[in-house]
Parts: C-alpha cells; structure tokens; sequence
C-alpha cells in the first residue's frame, strides 16, 4: 500500500488520518501513516503550541500535519460579541426549547466553556498556521478549500506543503492554481462539510482534472482495506479518513467525556447520517439523532450562514457533550459509521486496513 | 476482468449493461458483457416477444437478460382510468404550467402516445416475465428489491436467476432469503431509483451482509475502467450500468427521436444530477434541467406516491420527448454522467472499460 506521496512525505502507508486528538493523530503517524490534527478547537493559540509539543515528542520523528479551518467566504474578521449580535432571537428560542425538549441539562455553573467558533475565523487559524510552522510538521491541510494565498506562501517558505479539500473537479482546479499541493477529493458520503457528488464518481473526477499537477488524496466512505484499494484503483494518491478514528481507544484520552458519542457511533449503520447545514451553516453530514431529528422538522427554521449558525448552537454542542445521552449526540461523521462497530486502539484499525487492502489485490488479481 | 459469476452465466465480462434499447442490449452481449433490457416501456405483450425475438437472433448465440418493475407496494393491479382518478386537480394544472412556462409545445394530433405507467402494474410485468420465459434469458432483474414469490419460483423453474436492487444492507439479505439469486448494490451516485448510501460504503456493507450467498453487482457510479476495479475491489462480482448506454450510437437506433436527450448528458457535468421523487414517486436520480428545477421551486406540489406521480407526468414526459429541447429533457442518469462526454458506438465503451481496468490494475500492482 505504498505510493509516490509516501516517499514525498516520508510515510509508509498513505493513510491521512484527521483527528481532532493529538493522541490519535501521534498514533496514526506511529502505525505509519499521517496523523493530521485538527486545530479549530484552539482557540487559545499557546494551547496549541503545547500539543503540538507533545506531538514532536510523541510520535517517534514520524511526519505529522495540521488541519486549519478557512473558509473563503465568511467575515474574515470579528469579534465573537460583534458576530454574536446578528443572530436571530427566533433561532435562539428554537434552540432553547430544543434542548429542554430533549432534556438536555444546562451546564453547571462552574464549567469552562469552549467558545467553539472562534477557530473558523481567518484570525485564529493564521496563529494556526504560525504556531506550527514552529513545529515538526510535514503539512498543512485545510477542511474549507484554497487557504489564502498568503498562507499558502508561508507554509511553502517553511517548505511545508499544503492540501485541500475540494468536492467539484473544478474546485480542485482552481486549489492547484492557487498552489495547492495536495487535493482531498471530499465525497458526499464523508462525514463533516462534503458535496452531492460522490467518491465514485469525484475521485477520479479530480484525478484527471488536476493530472499530473497534484496528487490527489480519496476522502469519503474509507474505512477498509478494500475501501483504500478501490481509492487507489480509482487513481488516488491515499486515503484522507477521518470518521473511523472517532471510535478509537486513543481518542478518550484527549476527550475524556466522548463515551456517549462512541457508544452512539457504534450502534449506528450506514443509514444513520444527515446532510445538513445545522452544524456550521454549510452542508455537512452529521450522525442522524434526536438533535439532527428537531432541525429537520417542519417547525425548525432554516439553519444561518456560516459562521452564525456554529456561534448559535456552541452553547448547545457544549450541554449536549456534557449531557453525555448518545440519543442527542451532535458529531459529523460519514456513512463509513456503519462500519465502525467497536471501539479500538489506532494501530489495529491501521493493521486491519493494510491486511485487507493485501486481500483485496490478491482478489483482483484473479481477475486477470 | 472475469469473476466467477461470468462463469456461471456464460458470459466474458462481468459487466451488466440495463438499457432500454434492444440494440444497445444486444451489442453489450454481443462484446462479452450481459445486456439486459429493460421491458417497462412494452405495454403490448406481443411486441416484447417480438423484440426478444430479434435480440435471440442478433446477440450471436451470447446471453442476455430482462429488467422488469415490479415495485413491492403498490396497488397490484388497477386499470389506468380507475388510477388517473387518484389524482389531484392542483397536480395537473401545475405539470399544464410548467410546459407553458417551458415552451414545451403539445403533441401533434396524429401522435401514438406511450401510455407510461401500465409497465409498472404486476400484472403487466408478470406478463413480461412470461413472455421472456420464452425466449433464451440468462437473468430476469427486477428494478424495485424483490419480486414476488411466484416470479422467483417460476424463473427458478425456468432455470434462470433473479436478481434485485437494494440500497441497504438489510434490504439485501432480505431479498436472499426471499430467493433471489443476485443483488444489484445501487449507490447514491446511480441514475433512476436509488437510495441516500454511496457505493463506496454500500458495495462492501452488502458484500459482507449476503457473505456467499450470492454474488453482489456494484451499481452507482461506474463508467470507466477504474471504477470496474474499485467496485471489484470493493468486493462486487461485477458491475451494473446503465447510464453509459444512454449516449451510445446503438441507443439512437431504437430510440431515433432521442437526439436532444443525448445532447444534454453530453454536455452535463457530474453536478448536474438531482435525486427527486418527481418521476415515478420514489426518489430518483435524474439530469438536472429546467424541468427538474420547475419541481424544486417553492410553488410545486409534492410529487405524488408511485404510481400515480408517473401517471401525471408521462403525458408531459411524450411532450418533452417531442420538443428536443436539451434544456427541458426528462431523464434518469447516474453522477457519471460527467464523463459521458461523446455519442460512442458500445463496443468502444466496453473496449475502453476492459483497457483502462487493466490499467487500474497495474497501478494497483505498483503499490506493493
């Protein structure tokens, strides 16, 4: 399971794991693929800097990334009290009684709250990207597109590359244009902000629209080794996942109080999911939920536009989490859910992959 | 590109090709792949055993199959004048509009206008399987998951397997366990009735849900070479396709006045596809036009439940088929229309596929 893109970024197994969880990511690249950690939930860039620290200590000189969050078309700037007043009071009161609906408990009084927006804006991911340009990282992803082209100037001074997400061929187009160095063909079964077109049929879509310009990366419904080797076969470079490393053993060591969403997750089929915009104001698929339920039905407004409808329901994702019921558990994840069915340490789902990408060649080859 | 299932129908490719064209049928066995054809649009007994007729006299001896639609839960029988009372007022004079807006003009008076629905009435489609029990069929296919008992049994009888359509893992065992022989996988990407999960993650959930009960068809998606080894990858027997034979020169054949409709899936793009239940009452992928997006807009009705929505729209249907207006066509098709980009005759398609999944194969090899 080797590619040109492993020699490129000195990694044996062209698995791109992205993980909220520095433990999970450390373990990822210590299996032999790329752990890719999350930062939007930094908003304290000194935080940051510390777990990525501890990721240069922690994953044996193995190469690791980043993901910032940038979208292209959001107020770039603003103050979370500034954002926070063109917010409907309709939304606010919908989303009250959602939650006393569902029974979900408000927070006690003496819990830290993460603010949860504030690593969307251009701002915050630029410390992002600051931060660990001072680290040991071997790229830069971003989950909304094209980063500017400042950014893209920055991490390619620091010698760092950098990847994008793109739904459209000729979204993916428009990254390398503007320097992209790797394309994440993001289909619509993938979990979080995705597109209608599905890998299928997108991956070797972008595949031949970027040509020999940028490797692609395959994003959407991987959770096997036969799912990498049809990923592979459809011309991808690797395989950018990020569901199945929802269910590991490592990811409760980051996020302690995750049991109910793991429990949810492993109950869950591939029926189970939702596309909708109530998460961050763009499409992305969530697990299908008592929470996802009450947004869908007729007395639901329509979510607002990024970055307002994350700053609306924050709060809400807040008690929720805390309310640790895995009937109202708030989580993007792709249809690849149905598959993840316990929960495991990273390096035997990384072992799994590659024992059964080997399987489904060796199937292949019969038929020659 | 030969799997165990070619062995056990006689044919070369494991690639199945459902079309509506008899010509297109024949051409796809004739070139070692297995045309089935589809026998909705036969409301006259006689002229499908007198297009079976040719196909056993144009196919050179090789197998072929037939698609009929039975749909689970429907009223099984009803004569289109009993039926056409079911629908409401608001419905027809909205479809009225809708082709005013669209300058779709009426039909000349010397016109012999298809009636649409009566294929998908059980007793219709039992006739057509009695019908095709007589001619030399390899396969009998049903569109809508199983179909009932006395079908089965009396192609079992016959000593020809069934095959059904699932979208689930669930509905696929269910389908065994009623007897049927062969599961066609249809994924979100797939043209006509489809469900919401993705091939990626559906081939193998399906897969691994009947185990070695019977051979699994990946639909969805599936046009070229590369996708023919992901969905075997993937762990399918072979491939169901229809999309791709709508722009071939075979279709035109059968289908003469079908110039404009092939002119609009050329030009298409994979975005240019909408899953709606304006055809036939389920949801179904269709090109993405002016008439699609009449029924998107804020004052459409609700399509009505199958049958009656096609029923409503299958006079409109022979009045959009007459115009030629690409912009205004009515017509299933998978997301791989994107890459149906030139009016090809089959044996090139099939050329093509066997070539560029040698090359996937290769690619494949590389990685070890």
């Amino acid at each position: 399971m080797r590619t040109a893109l492993c020699d490129r970024l000195g990694i044996d197994l062209p698995i791109f794991g992205f993980t909220p969880s520095e433990h999970v990511a450390a373990a990822i690249s210590r299996a032999g693929g790329l752990g890719v950690l999350g930062c939007v939930r930094f908003n304290d860039a000194a935080e940051l800097d510390a777990v990525l620290s501890w990721m240069d200590e922690n994953t044996d000189g193995k190469p690791y990334g980043v993901d910032i969050v940038m979208p292209a078309k959001v107020p770039a700037e603003g103050s979370q009290t500034d954002l926070t007043k063109l917010i409907p009071d309709g939304h606010r009161s919908f989303v009250d009684k959602v939650l006393r609906d569902l029974s979900v408990p408000p927070l006690p009084d003496d819990t830290d709250e993460r603010a949860g927006v504030l690593g969307w804006l251009h701002s915050v991911a630029r410390s992002h990207v600051e931060v660990a340009l001072n680290h040991r990282i071997s790229l830069v992803a971003n989950a909304l597109g094209s980063p500017p082209p400042d950014v893209i100037t920055r991490a390619h001074e620091a010698g760092v590359p950098v990847a994008a997400l793109a739904g459209k061929g000729s979204h993916a187009v428009r990254h390398v244009d503007n320097g992209v160095d790797v394309v994440v063909a993001q289909g619509h079964e993938a979990g979080g902000h995705t597109g209608e077109i599905a890998s299928m049929v997108l991956v070797p879509e972008i595949v031949d629209a970027v040509g020999d310009r940028a490797p692609v990366l395959a994003a959407g419904g991987i959770g096997s080794g036969r799912q990498m080797a049809a990923a592979l076969a459809l011309g991808a470079s690797g395989a950018w996942t990020g569901s199945i490393w929802l269910t590991t053993q490592e990811y409760l060591r980051t996020m302690p109080d995750s049991a109910a969403m793991q429990d949810a997750l492993v109950s869950a089929t591939s029926a189970d999911t939702v596309r909708t915009r109530i998460y961050t104001g763009k499409p992305a698929r969530l697990l299908k939920t008592r929470w996802t339920e009450a947004w869908a039905a007729p007395d639901a407004p329509d979510p607002l536009p990024m970055p307002l409808q994350n700053l609306l329901v924050s709060h809400a994702h807040n008690r929720i989490h805390a309310a640790g019921d895995p009937a109202v558990v708030s989580m993007p994840v792709g249809q690849i859910v149905g598959r993840m069915n316990r929960v495991r340490p990273v390096a035997d789902v990384i072992a799994d992959l590659v024992e059964d990408y080997e399987e489904a060649l060796s199937r292949l080859d019969k038929t020659r």
